[in-house]
């Protein structure tokens, strides 16, 4: 199954993206992908209705806004320095343990929303990251088992503010949430879709030149690793977005350090699930 | 108005306290106290709604269990070292910025629920604080108008994992986030029935010894300047929760420190806002 979310941000109807990637209105479904959805056997429950409907389902109108392809959940985890060569372009130890810090859920927009540069901010920056996302409460969770709890996965840009993620305090949260600083999607892909999650593809390109080039495979902490850590400190809720961390190529590792301007045209992407596109501009509400 | 929410842990209904310190049932209002009950006008309706109802309202039964005055919200934010001698007794330096960290919204319990040790735990900590709850959508506001976006106030027990908060990977939120780390209320308390959140004493008993014992004046950065801080940062929503620090006299600043086991008995109050009663006791799923 591949989820998406079509409309206005914040009444976002649910639909699905079918294999000829057809976008399909679910609306008449009744309900929207979201916590209680999923914790309530969703994924099955849509299926069977799928059997008797999927021929009847209106196309979504294709200059419909593409929302996050799940609503919002309880909360978005980040996990820090994922990737070797990013943790030494930022300047840190590579973790011997998962860093993990939370983005505020009110950050989360759609995969073609501009990004809206903060107030005050000087060093917008991205990150092109695999989510994972949880189909069922999840607490004290073994690695073994740990599959067992992922629904599946999107693309996500964990857009970040250097300044205020470093040095605004010590804590990494206010340099992650402000709104508009996490696009995920186009498509929530189930995992039965996508064989091996630990060798993807991902890349991020700025203005055309490919800066983020790397693969999954490189994740430092793989994703039963990450579950069973997360799983032991907080109870993962279905719906709550995992981000793994960001391979290198991010503005604050270039030289000289490059951060977004208005206009600028970001496009990223992963192997499976698809291809996202956001354009930085001025938060109008600044 | 004081906002309570009564039955089992994730169905619980909405009620009121009176002015006689009765629990009234408001389940045939039909709404929960949640974001979009705050965000479409909510207090003044159910005012509205009382004046001619609240003769009729049934008695909370003496034997439920109390919830969370509010329903969980998009985000619980907190602020760290906020009273000068717990910097101190931290061996921290007092901030000259707020330091914020985020909890984990499913670790939201009632006033009276037990406090989970989480398997693993040597190091179970109490914070008796001020939580201050949103009530309108706030993004770069300003100091002068902050108190604009405040509904009201809470007694909140930031309880904390010290081993995984400060040994294991950087970031606090990983000892702030399980579950039954946020009891919150007894009640809600709206700002019209609190003449200056500024001048409250606050206080914390382990076993009936009093260990935090201050008063809200001590606060090092006041509630506008918190609000005005985070909402340059991320976008507060109605019914998101601030905790705004802790005095001193937390187990990790006793001399020897001193942490939670089973049987232990914590009792917290704020002048104005009520007192909650916590017995810790090991997760039973751990």
């Amino acid at each position: 199954m591949k989820f998406i979310r079509f409309g206005d941000f914040g009444s976002e109807q649910p639909g699905i993206q079918d294999e000829n990637g057809l976008n399909l209105d679910c609306s008449s479904f009744g309900e929207d992908w979201n916590e209680h959805f999923f914790a309530n056997d969703g994924l099955n429950r849509l299926n069977d209705w799928l059997i008797s409907q999927k021929e009847n389902l209106p196309q979504v109108p294709a200059n419909a806004r593409i929302g996050s392809p799940i609503a919002r959940p309880s909360k978005i985890i980040c996990i820090g320095l994922n990737y070797l060569k990013h943790a030494q372009e930022a300047g840190m130890d590579v973790p011997t343990i998962p860093i993990v810090f939370m983005k505020s859920s009110s950050s989360l927009s759609g995969p073609f929303d501009p990004i809206l540069i903060p107030k005050n901010s000087k060093k917008t920056d991205w990150e092109v990251e695999l989510a994972v996302i949880i189909g069922k409460r999840a607490k004290y969770v073994s690695k073994a088992d740990a599959m067992d709890y992922v629904l599946g996965y999107a693309v996500h840009n964990d857009v970040s503010e250097r300044d205020f993620q470093l040095n605004h305090g010590g804590q990494w949260v206010k340099g992650k949430s402000a709104d508009s600083f996490a696009p995920l999607g186009p498509v929530l892909v189930t995992k039965d879709q996508i064989p091996d999650p630990h060798n993807l593809r991902l890349w991020l390109k700025l203005n055309g030149k490919i800066l983020q080039d790397s693969n999954t495979s490189d994740l430092i902490f793989d994703i039963p690793t990450i579950i069973e850590h997360l799983s032991q400190y907080m109870t993962l809720l279905p719906g709550d977005i995992i981000s793994t961390g960001t391979p290198s190529g991010v503005g604050m590792g270039l030289n000289p350090p490059t951060y977004l301007e208005k206009g600028d045209v970001i496009e990223l992407g992963i192997e499976g699930l698809g291809k996202a596109r956001q354009i930085a501009m001025e938060d109008p509400e600044a």
